[in-house]
């Protein structure tokens, strides 16, 4: 059976997993709406074995306004939202304005002023890949499209802000690599890296820098790595943890005892006891592919 | 130039259109806002000769919940709603319930009960699409994805009811026709063609026909022609009429003198003086490739 739906919490005693339904959410939360109030909100499914493999989410550390205010780099998904939100500050750059005055100007440029907080391996990647598509899409199209977007002295924009709060590039990586990527990006011309710049907060177009600066921009792309899912953190509280994940063996069993062997996970949301494995999509996989073998040839171990 | 914006008003004496912009309106309406207040909300265009070309939208005849609560069949992407729409509703019919009583079972069937309003080409040719599609969807796909949403008593279901107010299918077509769709839709099984069946208001999941029965469902799609869009109904107030459209004559120039013999019409918008071209691609598109030709080669009649 597959049952479309948002898992809630476990009961290891009971063997069950409460469960939200997805489509009410949906139903509710849409336009269209449909009276389903005698359907209910949640229902409960038994479980002999049970393989928890929701991933992770952004981390955001807590900082008030990137729930709101940036662009995350995760799924397919945010590679066309930020495609889209890049196409639709050029479109408003563009647009004529009645008082052609210095604050226009400085709107234009805050527009194509690009934010990427994080300097670890996504951030930095994109930033570059980010910078020459900006230029092949600059130089191809955007004269054409949106002559108006860079009227009045904008020979420097658009550009990109790569913020990092530590004091490098890329820090679990070598020192040689560390420095070609800076030395990379800052040869690009329009990218301004700020190493030691931390977020303290973000709003509509603006990141605050500790300290007070503000910097405007049409876009932030926020890359900082992963932190646990709310299904993780509240749901699975009684799960023992490692470096912020579900702690599991070489079998990839719950270690906490509590799990009574039933409980398994994969992916983002566990670290196998003792490993360095990265939360990246080859690993996911292959933990994927090894339990559903080791779930049908071997069943559930105790 | 190319702006992506919405037209708001023509201005025939000044030949200027004011154009509210579209990006603005996305940047406020979606997550991830940006401060634009500086931009403006609107600016105007001048024109030499303008093509109104804006299409029509789905006619609502003023009923209360139409736009709140019934799915349009008219745009690409209306397409893609109703197919996510049914799915949700197979989805949501098959979750399991606390206690499986008989309100439960009458919300099942409701989920799957879908309605069309509207017994002209467009809706009977849904009805019997629409049918054919949930014949191979429910042998092929159903049993196998949904078990649940027949549990008990549910064959008659997934059930379409045609709803026309008037007391005849496809009124505007030869008698033989009319009654060669009525028989095809009996001979179904699952449709329930429902003639003299007056809509007097949509709530969230009910239909509620004129004398105050109310019909329960899943999906209520609404079929029944075109009307003008609001900056044809109020940006366009002072142009000539005929069927509620914009009167151009033969060379699709607005028949009214204020239009000053620069604007033009095409498409659903437009009515030319006596045809009776009706409201379909083929004509907006044949339109279009003339005008261009025209306005090309001969420049701008006055």
């Amino acid at each position: 059976k597959f049952y479309q739906g948002e898992a809630l919490a476990i009961n290891p005693e009971k063997r069950t997993v409460t469960v939200g339904k997805a489509v009410l959410d949906r139903f509710k939360r849409e336009h269209r709406k449909l009276d389903l109030s005698v359907l209910g909100e949640k229902f409960t499914l038994p479980y002999d074995a049970l393989v928890v493999g929701v991933g992770a989410v952004p981390n955001t550390f807590g900082i008030p306004g990137v729930d709101e205010n940036t662009f995350f780099l995760k799924e397919a998904r945010d590679g066309k939202l930020i495609r889209g939100r890049i196409h639709d500050c050029f479109e408003a750059a563009s647009y004529p304005m009645e008082d052609e005055d210095k604050a226009s100007v400085d709107a234009r440029k805050a527009l194509l002023t690009f934010c990427v907080v994080g300097g670890g391996p996504t951030g930095c990647e994109f930033a570059v890949l980010f910078l020459a598509e900006l230029t092949d899409f600059i130089n191809q199209d955007v004269g054409r499209a949106y002559p108006n977007a860079f009227s009045g002295s904008t020979h420097l924009w658009p550009r990109v802000i790569l913020l990092e709060a530590s004091g490098e590039l890329l820090g679990a990586f070598d020192t040689s690599l560390r420095s070609y990527a800076l030395r990379k990006l800052h040869k690009s011309g329009n990218c301004e890296v700020r190493l030691g710049a931390a977020v303290e907060r973000v709003e509509p177009g603006v990141v605050v820098l500790k300290g007070g600066e503000k910097i405007r921009c049409g876009l932030v792309v926020w890359s900082t790595g992963v932190g646990p899912r709310k299904f993780v953190s509240e749901g699975m509280k009684w799960a023992t943890r490692a470096n912020g994940r579900i702690e599991v063996d070489d079998r990839l069993q719950l270690v906490d005892p509590e799990a009574k062997g039933r409980i398994f996970a994969i992916g983002d949301c566990a670290h196998v006891t003792g490993s360095i494995y990265p939360a990246i999509a080859q690993v996911a996989e292959q933990q994927g592919n090894y339990l559903a073998k080791a779930l049908n040839t071997k069943g559930i171990p105790d």
